[in-house]
């Protein structure tokens, strides 16, 4: 067993909604980014390249790259999934924080988790998606960014 | 087996004392919140529901319920707690690290230690406390507020 | 198994390279600290100390203790290793982020790799180094500091 994070931060910029957990979300504002911005995607995508030590999300999809622009982010989680797999791994559990003051997470949760869970191919009991505040502290508190955190539980044949 | 992580965080506001993963410590501000405003089994509570997909601890307990007032939040982590046994599982491992210039936290490890063993009915060698500072840095490092993380490693009882 | 986690931060100040997870990077400023200020490191050493629950790195190097001036921080990553194996356990994996606008950490992620390898006396495929910005908000985003996280999986024997 091995457990990887990620932790991941956009910023907020004038617009309608956001995409978070392949679920979009009417909102006062948009998340900035060159793909779809979505914070918790991309923390858990990390997650499960830290758990196997294949770099980063910004190593396989540079922002620098116009390939990725307007991405979905669900090309890199499937990326993600599919490298676990290739090695004969599976994943036990991940779990996903998203931090902001609003949007409102709860209503979304259970569409997020089955949309993840699609996307993954797994059972949704094995994702978690929760969210919390910073009590109006520091640049999620003022509402000037969403940050996202996420563990991944991947289980890898042991080397003999 | 599966980890799950929590995240939280609670303003300073003027007070004597706060309430850290249980212990009563002497301080120039408490910690803002409708419960005792425990960041740290606030984020422990947020890493077994995590662990086990069972939402957040805003889910189970809102901060908008009167009910939850001044609530010592012993009884939200006994209720983390009592889920992951509910379902045959049983924690392994919990770790804390509790973000803040002050108060000094490492006199009060052992204690903290105990408390939470004493409400989770665990060994107190399966629960690690910590802390850290941001170096002046931040809404921490500013003391405008007090953040805590928490992983904890779950067992449960694998579907056939 | 067991799952820790760290976190850790360090000031920018002038200077000419910064050491992360081991390497020297040239960069515009340096970190501050009292050891080498090398925050990938710490943060592993916490992730490593919370998994055994042994207290954080603070406890067992003070940063008031004059010894401890300078200090190459592989030594307390070692010392964390150590105590690992000195409970008959081992380390499974690894996982660290590195929270900064600059410097660029993907150039040099295979030399950390190898140097923390090196020093934990690991396969390096068992360490993931990984990075990311907060897009320009809070603290790292203003470059006032930068900020790590970590994870470590520890297999320790099970009391009968
Ligand atoms: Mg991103
Ligand atoms: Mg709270
Ligand atoms: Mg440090």
């Amino acid at each position: 067993f091995r457990t990887g994070h990620g932790y991941d931060v956009h910023a907020f910029e004038p617009g309608d909604h956001v995409i978070l957990c392949g679920v979009k979300i009417p909102h006062t504002a948009k998340l900035k980014g060159h793909s779809d911005a979505d914070a918790g995607m991309h923390a858990l995508t990390d997650a499960l390249f830290g758990a196997i030590g294949l770099g980063d999300i910004g190593d396989h999809f540079p922002p620098s790259d116009p390939q990725w622009k307007g991405a979905a982010s669900q090309v890199f989680l499937k990326k993600a999934v599919n490298e676990v797999v290739a090695r004969g791994g599976s994943i036990t559990h991940c779990d996903i924080t998203l931090i902001c003051e609003k949007p409102k997470i709860g209503p979304h949760r259970d569409a997020m988790r089955m949309a993840l869970a699609r996307i993954m191919g797994l059972a949704p009991d094995r994702i978690s998606v929760k969210a919390t505040t910073t009590e109006r502290l520091g640049f999620t508190g003022r509402e000037e960014g969403l940050a996202a955190m996420a563990t991944a539980t991947v289980r890898l044949p042991e080397r003999l």
